[in-house]
């Protein structure tokens, strides 16, 4: 069995980090697999998916300080569309991230969430879901 | 059901970005696996895959250009075979990636496509594709 | 069929590359798998996995190094608990790794190993192994 789904995301930053964990519980819920693999995939080249702390807001502000003071902004880019910088930073991040389910729900660590991460917005967005049975 | 395929690739640069989309169209196409998960693995230590744009090579010539700013080839590293550099940003980019299956096609965002990243090349190297039905 | 396992990890350094292959490969063994796919996860916050060079102990030492020169420990950071790096740090080498399972073993590069990375120890931890078929 299996089920795929797509989620709409709006982010209101150029970088945002948004918590997605609701929205795939709901998908694992309502999909009626019971045991297997979730698969969070990001059909974009300016944004990527991470799983870090989500208790602390300052750890996603860190986190996108960091990256920006790694891959600055403006800087001598040959891409002419000034998001080189979004680009670079989605391949750092990854655009996707492997969740176990169990009892039909997402399986995470005590301070884990799983975050939509923005590097080009503010857009509206497209985030994939899958779940395998197994 | 479930197909696993090794693909040879060469590298004509240190660092360099090297598309599959199609040979992981191939593969999946005479799979005969139509819905499911595909797995793209880098075997190698010096090398990795990401998801990124695939349309304008500046983005690519921008993400090497920027790893090699923040790893240099030359600095003060331990290790003795002149590469350290280049397992560092195996480690930062990854040495696998999954991509959905539908239609017996990897189902891609519209700017996406799938990249080898050789980091100590020129080489031959190996690549690792498997299916999942689901 | 499926299996998943917690393994506990202990760490002895803040920063510290932990070798898996041998707790990895006993895993696959004892499930009765043949064929199909590991996933590696990590349910922690300031901690990750990696797969990368296990030969040669240097290559683990320039990694831990070069993370800690992008992503100093001490630097203008918002978080309190002074570890705003090792969360930084887990984003970048991700939470999560797929190793291909043939014969009832994990299928490694010839240089490959799989480490769990500890960005903020030392400390015990936690590592979730979970097996599908295919």
């Amino acid at each position: 069995m299996a089920q795929v789904k797509e989620l709409s995301i709006e982010s209101h930053e150029r970088n945002q980090l948004i918590k997605l964990n609701d929205r795939v519980a709901t998908f694992i819920a309502e999909s009626g697999v019971k045991e297997g693999v979730c698969y969070i995939y990001v059909p974009h080249t300016t944004a990527g998916v991470i799983i870090n702390e989500g208790a602390d807001p300052t750890v996603a502000s860190d986190l996108l300080e960091t990256l920006s003071r790694l891959v600055p902004h403006q800087a001598s880019y040959s891409h002419p569309e000034g998001n080189a910088d979004s680009h670079i930073k989605s391949a750092l991040v990854g655009s996707s991230a492997t969740v176990f389910v169990r009892n039909a729900a997402p399986v995470l660590g005590t301070w884990q969430s799983i975050f939509f991460c923005e590097f080009d917005g503010p857009r509206r967005r497209k985030l994939w879901l899958k779940l395998i049975d197994g």
